[in-house]
């Protein structure tokens, strides 16, 4: 930066919201002071925070800099707003009026950028403003901006992530403690690791929000919350758990957009989050505890993984600042960061289009013949079983059944096949597998 | 891009090197010319290939392209360079050469980035041009990106990597299969896998240019080649991945660059390359075959690990097309990527300021007392033991020890001090051992 002027304007920031987050990047602006300085040619000056409550006392936020009044934090003719504040609404309207008003953004919105993320693109667009968000996925991990740019390149073909760190958590204790769901939803819940609405959590809704955001990217698509197939973790069993282990797997929350379609032509994505088992050897598999990683499968690149932080103040202030650095560069050098569009516009289809591997527990009669009865059922779906495993005898008979890479339909077919079975007592239990080539 | 005009004119882009990069890269660039033309705003063109031989075959760029006189191609006006030819010169001469005429630049070249990075950052400065290199390092991974960009408003503390693949798939054959040194090297020399001059992966070498130009980035400090503290694999023996694996460790050869000091105030940086041990549950212990990664500790952010292919082809063009991608959008709407500059100016400390542990195996005397004259040599050098483990007995008895962290010099002069001691016969082996807390 030598030849730099350094005595360029700083670049005003306003910031709407200022809890966990917005304290975190308040506390990091000013202890990066310098080094910022340096990055971008200018330093930096925070010039408005919007509050909902302005009598809550905040550390490391001037009094003076605080105000109820969102829509004047907005219009304060800063260079970059910072939207820390979540939610819809008012967030959506704010971000509009400040990019009107020729601010860059950077939001860590996971729920706006997943309900409207193609409209906030257009309005980054229209306006010639920056839209950035690396913490509205994956909180600390580079990840966004991988998938913008380092791979605009080449053609993504799959993301498959684990992007909830409380559903993480929870299945990491099921594993290593022989804990059942109950148990360790009463732990997430005592460390305050889950949402004030668990559902968004433990039902996979967080998760697929990120999911939209990511395949958004990764596809060139428009990708809603509405468009992601949605299963929680609710019916993991302790049961499961050890079954998979049994077979050397484990069982995580993934988030997986991937292309359907042969490799010269796709006929769309499906998006999808449930619960599956993948093969420890997968390097997903040893992503523990309230960590997050996103694994990223591309033509050129090959197999991809970024790991680290999905939450927490000071990870997600990180990324926000990364971002904010990324802004305000173009603002003192002039350029504008990576636009989106959904120009590809490919179909997102139904998750029966989806190609997965089953893992079906049965309870079965104890009679000659029975195994190949239900060999039977999976080949007039077209369904290749890859291992079948015998357990247990009389009333305790048990067939553990691994199947190839079919289509989710045929799969669901089978499985509908084997509940109408006399053959078949009971389907103990049904998952996807993973993570296999 | 709904409103950006399609009509402008294309990027021209000039190429360097025509071998199994500057191939793959001519390939994504027609591959991807559709979906590059809406990621940037304008199509691209290739304008001139400079290569040693030109009647030597090539496939996917046309024979009219191609030109012996590298000079040229550097001076032909485009708007992107792309080099690939490797090589400190003439590389650095006509990367020079096409900054000054104008041109930004995209490099895979380790080499020269090692050596001479801090000499190219300001050239690019200086002319006001990008220079990307996100392939030089661990190949498909996005690493440098992140760094330059994700991290911009955090603070890094410690680069740890797996980045040459040849000796993590030797390292990874002889754990897997029991094979010895010589033995995996044979087959790493069959498959192709091995430079032409093998020292370069076999002695750490060519892993201790990508840690230089890591540790130049993370710590804007200039980090040359021979600055890294560098040791290879060349003296791991089979007993010494047995005995890692029988404590729960696994042997790799890893990068290091990280702060030393205190957390207020760091004294300078030691940047190192050498075979360590890692306990099985690091997230690196499952980094196998050519595979790289690249585990990244900040302030704010935590740890964090990027995981991918470091070497081939198509995975470095990947890399080198998102780099031109990033760099044809400033030509496009103008702007500038990111600038780097040393303005920390860091001491490169020696080898014996790092912080690490030792793991240390000794052929000892088997008679009363041995084992306390033993942890008064490790004592008195202020060095805390924190597992010792006796095996065999007579003229077979060995002792292991893993010691708590200590500065590098106290661990060697600990070693230095057993080497003359009666009371040990041998020492048998001595290792460093990461990724412990």
């Amino acid at each position: 930066m030598s030849e730099r002027d350094k005595s360029a304007p700083p670049v005003r920031i306003a910031m709407l919201g200022a809890g966990t987050v917005g304290s975190s990047v308040a506390k990091l602006l000013a202890r990066h002071q310098h080094d910022l300085a340096h990055r971008v040619g200018a330093g930096f000056e925070l010039v408005a925070v919007g509050v909902k409550d302005i009598n809550k006392p905040r550390v490391g936020i001037a009094q003076s800099l605080l105000t109820q009044d969102l829509e004047s934090v907005a219009l304060s003719g800063a260079d970059i707003l910072i939207e820390v504040m979540g939610g819809i609404e008012p967030a959506r309207s704010l971000i509009l009026s400040a990019m009107e008003a020729g601010a860059s953004v950077v939001t860590a919105n996971k729920a706006l950028m997943a309900e409207d993320g193609a409209a906030l693109y257009a309005a980054a667009e229209r306006f010639d403003v920056d839209l950035y968000f690396e913490a509205a996925v994956a909180g600390a991990i580079p990840l966004i901006r991988p998938l913008r740019e380092s791979l605009a390149g080449d053609r993504v073909t799959k993301v498959m992530g684990i992007v909830n760190g409380t559903t993480n958590f929870m299945l990491t204790k099921m594993d290593e403690e022989g804990a059942n769901y109950a148990e360790v939803f009463d732990q997430a819940n005592a460390l305050g690791y889950l949402e004030s609405d668990p559902s968004l959590d433990v039902d996979g809704i967080d998760a697929a929000a990120k999911a939209a955001i990511l395949a958004e990217l990764a596809f060139h698509t428009r990708v809603t919350l509405a468009d992601v197939y949605c299963e929680g973790i609710g019916n993991v069993t302790k049961a499961d758990i050890a079954a998979a282990r049994d077979m050397g797997f484990v069982i995580k929350l993934l988030a997986i957009a991937e292309l359907v379609g042969t490799q010269e032509k796709e006929d769309g994505i499906v998006v999808r989050v449930h619960p599956a088992m993948i093969p420890l050897h997968h390097p997903l598999a040893n992503v523990r505890g309230s960590f997050n990683a996103v694994f990223v499968q591309a033509e050129a690149a090959g197999e991809m993984m970024f790991y680290g932080r999905g939450a927490g103040g000071d990870p997600t202030a990180s990324a926000v600042l990364g971002d904010v650095v990324a802004a305000a560069r173009h603002r003192v050098l002039g350029g504008r960061g990576p636009g989106e569009s959904t120009y590809l516009g490919l179909e997102v289809l139904d998750i029966g289009r989806a190609h997965t591997r089953y893992y079906v527990n049965l309870d079965v009669q104890d009679r000659p013949g029975v195994l190949a009865q239900i060999a039977h059922a999976f080949a007039s779906h077209g369904v290749s079983i890859q291992v079948v495993r015998q357990e247990g005898q009389g009333s305790e008979a048990g067939l553990i059944v691994r199947t190839h890479s079919g289509s989710e339909a045929a799969l669901k077919a089978t499985v509908d096949q084997l509940e109408s079975m006399d053959e078949v007592r009971k389907v103990v239990g049904v998952m996807r597998v993973e993570g296999e080539d």
